[in-house]
């Protein structure tokens, strides 16, 4: 079957110089490789919730540039808090004000958090969350979920390419959800267990996403309190979309230390670790640092950042706007005769079809919905942001139209 | 014996808030306790090659924010550069055509890169350097110089704290500049010799610095070229201050990799590698990927700074600069009749006190030359910038005169 493409002149010239500069074209989760057929890889500009790829194809987009961005592109609240500490100076000899602003409202905003340290990357946060949880426990054994993402560097990479099996010595495995597998992990850590790592919820990659099962973190929180490990709630994808003072407080069970980033400064590069009383001291004793850390303008894009998402209640504007789009697109499935399912919270949904294990449904819908105006992921989480409106989220109903209706077409 | 403080209650003020939220008042290279007495933890601004505190102390500055100011704070080019970018957008669903400019333009600028790769922070390319490096030879061993600082994450950091001896299971040692001792340790590699990890030159905190030995480097490059190792060149502090091209360009030997971050964009966060042809698939294989790391902002500074920094001839201006500061520093320690040495590059020079283990005179000088408006450090190398003038280098050595007479006074 064959249909209009978009225009991609442009995409198509920068692809070909790209792919003789940058290996593989782009590096990382934002290589269009991966991506659906017709997706472009390069981006002119984006304003709220709407993004212009470089051939001016416009799109309602639900991925939030896989997740920063929260409150919409040049946000004017926050874009007036940046320029506004840019006039002053960004990196300096030592950190501006506003840090000790941001770290008082990070304190105030999340109940378990007593302190709270800053970094560029998740990845910097998840990794010293470890560092500390060793430092304090002087234990070394770390148990991660099976198949669930904390970073790219070598400890804990989804690929093993570069990586040695030592830099993955003390790693013990359980499965999400399933407190047998995570008693018999603790019980493999025997004496030496510093950490267990949990995400906020299980955003797996190419299947459905599951919440925590509330007795499941409860179990996990026991077991940290008799052992003295700690819980390290990796929030870096999910951290204030769900709950404005930690996703786990949407369940009532609070960790130990909290790695966050990607939304908490509207795109602006920010990564921050919250931490209990208990862990301020060894959070002193590892040496943790970065050349751009201190850097103001984030800062003060952050302070702006969780100030409106405050204001406006971001969570629940981000719910309500991800359940209208779960309602039109069941709609539209079902129009078409078509059986998909939800999962994962409204703010962070993802739809799959049935009978699709290569994702050759997923991904016609999303090639066919694209042409139409909306940016979706077919395997991915997506992202709402408070800068979609109902409005918004009804054009790109209109657009899945197109989706499913080429999905019905294949068969 | 006394003397009059600056005004520091703002900053006074601002610690005993940190204390509170931040695990001892700040972490990391920034922290104010590291530095001499008098020293401000705050800065409200900057601007070319001066900053101003949080009281309002105004300093001619030789830290330029521990390297990344290089053109000076506020650069009109740069931040014009930057805001064309920013009133399109940063971090989007992919990258802005930006990111081919500027990897074409590394490409360009330095000889020994064939591709390019973005990331946000130095250690960030360190260690997707040493990835690769792994990746591309299927072996382990890492050789570093004892002492060297190649990032703060657990297979690098300078502390132990919360790390395992497993981060560290195929590092071995040699001595910066000693020949013997690195083919000692590529002896001890045996078979399995991934990479060989360089700084530009000998730069650890607390001695003087050590220029590479144009015979030690070559005797690296064979030794790489011998056993298929990668010589990854960590220019991530000197890199962009000593030659265009590289650092090691000024000897004549080129790197297979090369890590490179601070003085890239006059501030804004940015790291990245670049690589020699035969790496590039390796670079291919493993996932390095940061959710700000496609940040477009950072990538039209860097261009900027690039452009700016061929213009203007940076590291000869940055030469000239330090060299008339050494000869100043000089001529006002003679006065007084103190013994210094100088050492490491101009561009980024050390003066250290003879007969000063404890750093006591070092710390004095710093002192007293910071409450007469300059901003040295005692112990780390400084670093110059294209913002400092004749005038700017002048008015520091003036202050430099009350740091020697205060050096004088206490013997």
């Amino acid at each position: 079957m064959t249909h209009p493409h978009l225009p991609n002149s442009a995409d198509t010239a920068l692809r070909a110089r790209a792919a003789k500069v940058i290996p593989g074209g782009l590096w990382g989760h934002l290589n269009a490789k991966n991506l659906p057929e017709g997706y472009p890889q390069y981006f002119r500009s984006g304003e709220g919730c709407r993004l212009v790829d470089v051939d001016g194809n416009s799109y309602v987009d639900f991925m939030c540039s896989w997740g920063p961005v929260v409150l919409g592109h040049h946000h004017p609240a926050v874009e007036a808090a940046a320029e506004a500490q840019r006039r002053l100076g960004d990196t300096l000899n030592g950190p501006a004000p506003v840090l000790v602003d941001l770290a008082e409202r990070m304190v105030d905003m999340i109940p378990h958090a007593d302190w709270c340290l800053f970094q560029k990357n998740g990845g910097d946060a998840t990794t010293a969350c470890v560092t500390i949880a060793r430092a304090g426990t002087g234990k070394r054994k770390l148990l991660v979920a099976k198949g669930s993402y904390h970073g790219a560097v070598p400890w804990c990479s989804p690929s093993m390419a570069g990586v040695t099996t030592e830099d993955r010595a003390h790693i013990l495995h359980y499965d999400y959800n399933d407190i047998a597998s995570l008693e018999a992990a603790v019980d493999q850590a025997g004496g030496d267990l510093a950490a267990i790592l949990v995400t906020a919820f299980r955003h797996d990659m190419a299947r459905a996403l599951d919440m925590p099962d509330p007795a499941f973190a409860r179990r996990m929180r026991e077991l940290c309190d008799e052992t003295g490990a700690a819980l390290i709630l990796d929030d870096v994808r999910a951290g204030f979309r769900l709950h404005l003072g930690g996703s786990w407080e949407t369940i009532g069970v609070r960790p130990d230390l909290s790695a966050w980033s990607k939304a908490i400064a509207n795109g602006y590069p920010l990564g921050a670790i919250t931490g209990a009383e208990r862990w301020r001291e060894p959070a002193t004793k590892i040496f943790t640092t970065g050349s751009f850390w201190c850097e103001a303008v984030p800062m003060a894009a952050a302070l702006a950042t969780l100030t409106e998402l405050v204001r406006l209640d971001g969570p629940a504007h981000m719910k309500a706007m991800g359940e209208r789009l779960r309602a039109g697109l069941s709609a539209g499935a079902a129009k078409h005769g078509i059986t998909i399912t939800h999962s994962g919270p409204p703010q962070m949904p993802l739809m799959l079809f049935a009978d699709d294990a290569d994702f050759a449904k997923g991904s016609a819908f999303c090639s066919a919905s694209l042409r139409a105006g909306a940016y979706f992921h077919p395997k991915h989480n997506m992202f709402l942001s408070c800068a979609h409106t109902p409005a918004d989220i009804d054009r790109a109903i209109e657009a899945a139209d197109a989706g499913f209706a080429m999905v019905a077409a294949i068969g």
